[in-house]
């Protein structure tokens, strides 16, 4: 089996690339390293079975040539902040979310690929009137660039599945945890982190800090991947990931700051409902779907994120998100 | 009230524009016109209210330019050809639905235009294990690149709305059907009235000719979507635009053979459930949402195709499609 990881460099492409490396998959990873890093790679870079190709797939040239020969295409690169702030260009996610998945669908229908996982969000859901949210109650309304050009993405799998007679896998990530480092905090987790190590006395949090989310493990993300592209055979599987609760912002502050070994920090907040423009404040997932193939979250979300803060100060980098 | 009609001189396009002027508004209509024609805007070109930009809206200093100063923006441009045949290029969606639409939202957020209207389609909705299809009953899977790159606006304008606080109503089309003339035939009527006055002994159905779809007036589709726009005021506005029946295909080549006038033509068949991949074979649209509005169809689909067949041969044109 010889695969083709986008994003490879990243948190969650990286855990998959050594997943799939172990159990003796040949596999390529691409990366253009803009929020991916070498360093993900470097235990890999030895592997008889493993290429690293560093470029971009918005180079369509590129991507054609990278999907050249392989079975599978894990399409997780894309761009993974969440948050859009004012000034900032407001075609990113389009490029690298949207028109990025089109490259590669391009790519693998000329390479005739048949196969494609793709790492989509909780954020396509924008603001649920159910909870949990299942995969399929409703039209969502992305209140975020990221989630609308998430679901762009999904609509064209979905296309090319049809025409193409592709097989596609689309998972829908609740947040992401895990110890991978990030130089700057763009995580609620490797945020606190890096904001108590310069002042361990108050800590802002955005929002009213009632912001409640799903989290998962990095290292359960990519075992319930592999775990449903084994066990789900039909054309086109989409499944939510993560658990069945959520976690509020101020208790993830409560659980840095007690692992930091802090006491007495005292809380801001920035206040709003959400902690920027495009925050979907509140949401659970339905995991029904994924837990009736027989796959369930070894933790809740608590215990995630609790195991999170701990592997990240102890390599004393940041947390992850997709 | 200053209106912009992206694809103004389409079939509904410049309808639209037309009652726009009617009313007072003044209006600027821009078109590439790829599948618009100058004809269908020439009764404008007089009037003082009325401006015609030629160009086309993948050019983004152009859509800026013409976003300059207006009230509103009716965003009709689109790849009016839901059919992908084989050999086609697979990114004319992605560009002329998807890529336009957001060069036309970022035109309007830095024009400061906050309302908008745009024409989606029932293409979204893929394959729907739901008929009549509500509006926010399930997520999509679109099957077609039409519908896929058209969610994938929707989706788009979605986000916009939330983060530039702008107002915008989505309209998700039936088949809209008139009397505007085009020299292909697109369209089930526009084909197969070509078709009958080529060879009017046989007459080639795509498909089994079981598919069944809602069929709308253009002049009633203008119609109910300056009514919802008077009506619904909410900051995302989604309605299903259609009648509560369907057509079968069938039924439509016995409405062009008795319009013509001949008896005894043959039908063959292609075979298969759909017209071509990424045909939706049977939906009906759930169109309670717009009839609590107050407004409704005033006809059937096949009154609607009755009319619209019967002003196509006096017009000895084809019919209009979105």
């Amino acid at each position: 089996m010889k695969a083709l990881v986008t994003g490879g460099a990243g948190c969650i492409g990286s855990d998959l690339a050594a997943t799939l490396l172990a159990r003796g998959d040949q596999v390529v990873v691409v990366d253009n390293l803009s929020s991916g890093k070498i360093e993900h790679i470097a235990p890999l870079q030895g592997a008889p079975n493993f290429t690293f190709l560093e470029g971009d797939l918005e180079d369509f040239d590129f991507t054609l040539a990278a999907a050249a020969g392989v079975d599978i295409v894990y399409h997780l690169a894309a761009n993974p902040d969440v948050k859009f702030v004012e000034g900032d260009p407001t075609d990113k996610d389009l490029r690298q979310n949207t028109i990025c998945t089109y490259n590669v669908l391009e790519a693998m229908r000329r390479a005739a690929v048949k196969q494609l996982v793709f790492s989509s969000t909780s954020a396509v859901y924008g603001v649920s009137p159910v909870q949990p949210i299942p995969e399929s109650a409703f039209l969502p309304e992305p209140i975020s660039l990221y989630g609308a050009t998430k679901l762009g993405c999904e609509s064209l799998i979905s296309a090319f599945q049809n025409l193409f007679g592709f097989q596609c896998w689309i998972f829908r990530f609740a947040n992401i945890v895990g110890p991978k480092v990030r130089k700057k905090g763009r995580t609620v987790i490797g945020d606190f982190i890096a904001r108590l190590q310069e002042n361990p006395r108050r800590l802002t949090i955005l929002g009213d800090g009632r912001q409640a989310k799903s989290y998962l493990l990095s290292e359960e993300c990519v075992e319930a991947m592999l775990y449903a592209i084994d066990h789900a055979g039909g054309p086109l599987n989409i499944y939510n990931l993560g658990c069945d609760d959520s976690l509020q912002v101020t208790r993830i502050a409560d659980l840095v700051v007690d692992a930091m070994g802090l006491t007495g920090v005292e809380y801001d907040f920035t206040g709003g409902e959400g902690g920027w423009p495009g925050d979907v404040p509140r949401f659970r997932l339905d995991v029904d779907r994924i837990n009736r193939l027989g796959w369930k979250a070894r933790h809740t979300s608590e215990q995630a994120v609790r195991i999170a803060i701990e592997s990240v100060l102890a390599h004393t980098g940041v947390a992850c998100r997709p």
